[in-house]
């Protein structure tokens, strides 16, 4: 996957609801630029934690146009899709309730056309009732049933990159990212130069029995194989077993 | 899909280095906590910041539990695969840099039977060259081009979500899509022993220029990294390496 599509999330729109903690909203924010969203809303937020995130130092554009909004209605006025977000599991309202994995390519569908409305609740009680009834559905970053509940800026975080993931696998043209392998691999001459060289150092060192001498270059060759070497690497490898059985010889008595 | 495997992240090992933040540690446990890791490692941690975590209202016990290293490489001593991750593009370090939806699935194959280390380095620096030095390869989040740079712990969320994601739909029994290898990779620990006893060796056989010496150690790090050595060849190597740095001693002129 290579950097997220910068039109992909264009049409998303992360509604904070009340929320208190301005370190959050910053957080939010930064989230949000990382994965290339920019329509943030504010719905109610404490006036204070709103302007200490704003006046913070390194604070982003992104947040200077954020918008406030006063009700969670005028909030997702615009668009055509409302997920709210959860950590609860046995709720009270029954509304569908979608596993982010699952629920991300809906979400990618519908915003190729319309935007869509992402609610996250306050840091102590979520989305209320209240807000819930503007929501077409729930979704659910799927956690531990031991620990549910996920710092507010995180749960966005993971929500807008499942989002990018998901947005970047609808497939664009021609595909790019592969797993660098710079080198290539060696060939199978240098390696076997690299095995004869170690052989005769090892000889020299000692280090072969009576008894092991005998399988002992074949098993050198196995090893080396096993290792994979790229074809710099086994010029690193034969360069250092040329200086080591030189020094050997060098210091070894007539 | 379902809350996460609770066995699954528990063979991964997060490894923050040189935290300054103390919010920023408290964020990260709580994110392992959600997403079923248990296991934190600080590498010389900011001491006023590591305290300040520790004593905060809400901590947790994983906090409580979390091991303090003085060493990168004491950290990663029993881990079987080191990932570093990066937000930068264009590093001077060359070792492969994989994109996490990628990476995930290598890392949720080897951690079925070895424990995975994931570095994570500090706020302003991210991971020193010395650290790179002991990671097999580096992991990228996929942000936008505008804004690579994400806050610290909400990097480990997403980590840690996509990873449980993947371990999810990993099957459990049966066939898995790794390449059989019959022996486990090397702990980090035996490695590192290699990676000294080459080093000791080459410069006693006179390998090393005095310009080379610096940075020595750590290509031969690299250079081990690569090779993905098993357990068992790691000690036949190690065993190579004893035979000839005695030899060259034994000869060498007092």
């Amino acid at each position: 996957m290579s950097a997220p599509n910068s039109n992909f999330n264009q049409n998303l729109c992360v509604i904070l609801v009340r929320t208190r903690n301005p370190l959050n909203i910053g957080a939010v924010a930064r989230a949000m630029a990382n994965f290339g969203s920019s329509r943030l809303r504010l719905v109610s937020p404490y006036d204070l934690a709103f302007r200490e995130a704003r006046s913070a130092v390194g604070a982003s554009e992104l947040l200077a146009n954020a918008e406030i909004c006063q009700s969670v209605a005028e909030a997702v006025a615009d668009c055509t899709l409302v997920v709210g977000t959860t950590a609860a599991t046995n709720r009270s309202v029954s509304l569908p309730l979608i596993s982010l994995p699952e629920a991300a390519p809906q979400i990618a569908g519908v915003s190729r056309t319309g935007q869509v409305a992402l609610l996250f609740g306050s840091e102590k009680r979520g989305l209320a009732n209240q807000d819930l009834s503007y929501c077409h559905w729930l979704m659910r970053v799927p956690t531990t049933q031991q620990s549910p509940s996920m710092n507010l800026a995180q749960s966005v975080v993971v929500v807008l990159y499942e989002l990018a993931r998901t947005g970047n696998q609808v497939p664009k043209t021609g595909e790019s990212d592969a797993i660098p392998t710079a080198d290539p691999a060696a060939k199978m001459q240098s390696l076997l130069r690299v095995a004869e060289l170690m052989h005769e150092t090892l000889e020299c060192s000692g280090y072969y029995s009576e008894a092991a001498a005998a399988t002992a270059e074949e098993q050198l060759r196995r090893l080396l194989l096993r290792m994979n070497l790229t074809q710099p690497d086994s010029e690193i490898v034969l360069g250092m077993f040329r200086q080591i059985l030189w020094k050997l010889r060098a210091n070894s008595p007539q």
